[in-house]
C-alpha cells in the first residue's frame, strides 16, 4: 500500500480547509463578531499541519482503489474533525461530540442538526455550517483533482470513492478536466440560484446560505422553521433547484456541449422525474383536504418530495403531521434518493433501476430457463460487475441500516424515530419522522447513538465501501507492514 | 407450457383437501357440534371438483420450473379458497375476506388472526385452524410428491417452488423418497412433542392444536392469551420444539442415518444457534429488571426469540411493552428467520450467511482487485447462480416489503404498525408490534390492506418467485396460446 500518497493527500486537504475557513472569518469581520477569531485559529492549525504533511513529496504517485478508498475516508474524517473545532472553541456548541455531529452532518450534506435554536448562532457560524454543505456536495477530493497536479492514470480511484452512483461517468477522458467541468457546472448553477433568490427579495446572507444548502442538497437552514417563513416564490425557487441539483450532472455537461438529444434521453433522469411526478400527485391528493388551498397543498407536496428525494432536508411544513400514505411515500422517496452523479444522496435512481431490472431478469429466467439476457440501461448492456456490485451495495446498505437501528435503540426512543433517524442520516437527508421529524432535532440522542449516526452519515456519503474498508483488518496490517518494510530496507 | 399437468395437480390437491377436511368433521362429532356439517359440505365440493379435474390424465408428465411455480402458486390459492369456506358458511367468520385471511394465514403458517375472541370459535373450527398450520408447514405439494405417482425427472421443480431456502437439498437422489423421508421426520417430531405435552398435563385437544401450531411454525393459539396461560413447563416444551422445527431438516435426516459428525458440522445450524443465544442474552439483560424473577425473564426472552426467529408467532407475554432494544432485537430476528429446509419462515439463515459473505467478498476485491475467490458454505464453494439468486431474492423481498407498507398505509395506522404488520405476514410470523402486536389482531385493517397482506403471506411462504410469476404477462399469454394451438390442430 502506498502510504505516502495518502499522507500527501491529507496534507493537501488540510491546506484547502485553511482557505475555506477564511470565508467565515470574512463574514465575522462584516458582522463584527468575535467568533471569527476561532475560525482564524483553526485555519492556522490546518495550515501548519497541512504544510508538515506535504513538505515531503510522496515516494510514488501510483495508487489503486484501496488507497483511493482509504484516502477518501480519512480525508472526510480529518476535514470534519478540524471543521468542528470553531463551533467547540467558541463555545457555541459546548460538547465536542455535538460539534462533530453538526460538522459531519454539514460536509456529508445530511443537514441533521443537534441544535434546538439555530437562530442563536453567530453569523459566521451559520455561514460555515451552510458552506460545509456546498463544499461536501461536489466533494473535496474532486476539487483536489481539479486543482493539484496528481499525475498517473489511477486518479479515477480517488474519484470513484467519492462520487455517488454505481459507476463513475467520466465526462471526458481526462480526470482533471472532468473534475474541473463538474465544478464549473456546480458553480454556474449556484450562481443561477443566487440570482433567482435575490430577485425574489431574499437578503444576501439568506440567499447565500440557503443556496449552499440547496446546491449541496444539504438542508441546514438559518431559521428555526427552515424555509417555512419565506415567500412562496422563494419556496418554489428552492424546490426547483433542489430537483435540478438532484439530476445527473452528465445532463448539464451534454447541454453545455449542445448534445440535446443525448441529454434528454437518459433513462435514469426520466425515471427520476416520473418518480417525482407520481409522488407529488399521490401526496397532493392525500393532503389536499387538510392543507389549505390547492396551491398551498401542491407547493408543500412538491417541496417535501423534492427536499426528500434529493436528500436535502429543508422543510416548509411539519410533514410528520400528514396522513400515513403521504408519510410513507416520503419514506420511500427517501430510500430511492436522487440520480447518480448528482449532489443528492440515497440509494440512487440508477441503482433502483438496476435492482428492479435484475428482479425482472430473474423472473424471466424462471419462465425461459435457456434464455440469455443482459440488463440494459440507455440501450447499452450493463456490465456484470456493476450489477453484482449494486446488489451487494444494497445488501450492505440494509445490513448497516438494520444494525444501526438496533444500536441506537439503547436510547429507548420509539421505532419510527429510530428507523427514520437512521434513514435520514445514512441517506444524508436530515430530518426523519416522529422524534427525528422536521420540528425536532438530534440533540436528544445519547453520545453513543450520535457516534453511530455520524458513522452512518459518512458511510452514506461515501457509499459504504470506502468507510467499511477502514474497518477491514487487512488495511491496518498493510499500513503497519509498510513501515516495517521501510525500516527493513534501511 | 404444459397446462394439463397443472390442472391434474390442482385436482389431486383438492382430493387431498377432501380427506383433510374430514378431520374437523370427526372433532365435531366428538364435541357434538353442528359446525361440522359445513366441513362435510366443503369436503364434498372439493371431492367433486377434484374428480372432475383428474378424470382425464395429463397429456404429458413433463414439467419445468415455470409449470412447477404456476402449479404451486395456484394450488396454494385453491386450497386456501376452499379451506376458508367452512368458516364463512358456518357464520363463525361472517366476512369471506376475513375467512380467507384466516385460512391463508393458517396454510402459510403465518398465524396472523383477524379474530379478537378466539375462544368463541367451535372446537372443530379451532382444530381446522391449527391443522392448516400442520399441513402448510411441510407443504401440500411435498405431500403430493410423497404419495402420487408423478414420473419424470422434473418433479424437483415442484419441490423447488414450495421448499424454503436458497437451494433445494435433495436428501436422497429420488424425489419421492426425499418427500417421504421429510414427512416421516415431520411426523415423528410431531408425535414426540405430543408426548412431552401430554406428560406436562395439557389436555389432548390443547396438545394437538398447539403441537400443530409449533410443528408448522404457525402460531394460531386456541386461547386469547396464546400460550401465556400454560405452565412454565409447557412453555419451555413449546419454545424448545419451535427451535427444533426451525432447524434444517437435513440435520435430522443425517441423525437418522447416524452421520453424527456431518449432522453437527452444518454452518447454517451453527449460525442459527449462535443468533438465538446472542439474542436471548441481549433481551434477557434488557428486560431482567422489569420482568419478574430471573427465571421468568429468561423464559420470556427465550420463548419470544424462538417464536419470532422460527416465525411461529405464539407469545407468552406482550413484548410490545418491552424496552426498545429488546423490541429491535425481535424485529431483527423476525427478518432473519429460521434455517432453510425447515418449516420456519423469514429470509432464512443460509441466505443471510450468503449475503454477509458476498459483502465480505466485495470488500476484499476492493483491497486485492486481482484476487479471485468464491463464497464458501460448509467448506464447499457456493454456485454463482445461487449467490446471484440470493441477492435478487433479497432485493425483491425488500421491494415487495416497502410497496406493501405503502399500500396498507391507506388505513392511516401508525408506521410501526404498518411496518411490522407487513414484516409479520411476509415472514409468515403472525403478530408484529404496536397495532399489530401480540395483544392486537389484524381485524381492524381494511379489506384492501387485508388483500395486500394475504398476498404477502403467500409470497413469503412460496418465497416470492412462484407467486410473482403469476403476475408475469408471459405466463397468461402461454396459458391462452396453448388453447389456440390445440384448436388449430383440430
Amino acid at each position: 500500500m502506498n502510504n505516502s500518497i495518502i499522507r500527501y493527500i491529507l496534507g493537501c486537504v488540510l491546506k484547502i480547509e485553511t482557505i475555506l475557513l477564511l470565508f467565515p472569518c470574512i463574514v465575522s469581520v462584516i458582522y463584527k463578531e468575535n467568533e471569527g477569531f476561532y475560525y482564524l485559529i483553526t485555519a492556522c492549525i490546518c495550515l501548519i499541519l497541512g504544510v508538515i504533511l506535504t513538505v515531503k513529496k510522496p515516494e510514488s504517485l501510483v495508487f489503486y482503489l484501496k488507497e483511493g478508498s482509504a484516502a477518501t475516508a480519512l480525508s472526510w474524517i480529518v476535514i470534519s474533525l478540524f471543521g468542528a473545532l470553531p463551533f467547540w472553541l467558541s463555545g457555541e456548541i459546548p460538547l465536542f461530540a455535538d460539534a462533530l455531529f453538526e460538522t459531519i452532518s454539514g460536509f456529508t450534506t445530511t443537514g441533521a442538526s443537534i441544535l434546538s435554536d439555530v437562530e442563536a448562532l453567530s453569523y459566521c457560524s451559520l455561514f460555515w455550517r451552510s458552506f460545509t454543505h456546498w463544499i461536501g456536495g461536489m466533494g473535496v477530493l474532486v476539487f483536489l483533482l481539479a486543482v493539484i497536479p496528481l499525475s498517473g492514470g489511477s486518479q479515477i480511484n480517488l474519484m470513484r470513492a467519492e462520487s455517488p452512483g454505481p459507476s463513475v461517468g467520466k465526462l471526458v477522458p481526462k480526470i482533471k478536466t472532468t473534475a474541473r467541468l463538474l465544478y464549473i457546472i456546480y458553480f454556474g448553477m449556484t450562481i443561477l440560484q443566487v440570482i433567482f433568490m435575490l430577485a425574489g427579495g431574499a437578503g444576501l446572507f439568506d440567499t447565500l446560505t440557503i443556496t449552499f444548502g440547496t446546491a449541496g442538497t444539504g438542508g441546514f437552514g438559518i431559521k428555526n422553521d427552515s424555509i417555512g417563513g419565506y415567500t412562496p416564490y422563494i419556496q418554489w425557487v428552492v424546490a426547483i433547484f433542489m430537483i435540478l441539483f438532484g439530476v445527473n450532472f452528465n445532463v448539464y455537461y451534454l447541454i453545455l456541449y449542445r448534445k440535446w438529444r443525448k441529454a434528454l434521453s437518459i433513462e435514469e433522469v426520466h425515471t427520476y422525474f416520473i418518480i417525482v411526478i407520481v409522488s407529488v400527485t399521490i401526496i397532493f391528493l392525500n393532503i389536499a383536504r387538510t392543507a389549505g388551498t390547492a396551491a398551498d397543498a401542491l407547493r408543500h407536496a412538491f417541496f417535501q418530495v423534492s427536499t426528500l428525494i434529493t436528500s436535502t432536508g429543508f422543510s416548509t411544513t411539519d410533514y410528520d403531521l400528514w396522513p400515513q400514505t403521504a408519510k410513507t411515500v416520503l419514506i420511500l422517496v427517501m430510500f430511492i434518493g436522487a440520480c447518480a452523479g448528482s449532489t443528492g444522496g440515497g440509494i440512487k435512481v440508477s441503482r433502483v433501476i438496476i435492482l428492479v431490472k435484475s428482479i425482472k431478469k430473474e423472473l424471466v429466467s424462471y419462465i425461459h430457463p435457456k434464455s440469455i439476457q443482459k440488463i440494459k440501461m440507455d440501450g447499452k448492456p450493463v456490465e456484470h460487475e456493476i450489477v453484482r456490485a449494486t446488489n451487494v451495495y444494497f445488501v450492505a446498505f440494509t445490513l448497516i441500516f438494520l444494525l444501526s437501528v438496533l444500536a441506537i435503540s439503547v436510547d429507548n426512543k420509539d421505532f419510527t424515530t429510530n428507523f427514520t433517524a437512521v434513514l435520514a442520516t445514512i441517506n444524508n437527508m436530515g430530518p426523519g419522522l416522529a422524534g427525528a421529524g422536521p420540528s425536532q432535532n438530534f440533540g436528544s440522542f445519547g453520545v453513543f447513538s450520535k457516534i453511530v449516526l455520524m458513522f452512518d452519515m459518512l458511510a452514506g456519503r461515501l457509499e459504504l465501501f470506502p468507510l467499511l474498508i477502514l474497518f477491514h483488518l487487512g488495511i491496518w496490517k498493510e499500513l503497519i507492514n509498510i513501515k516495517r518494510r521501510i525500516t527493513n530496507k534501511k
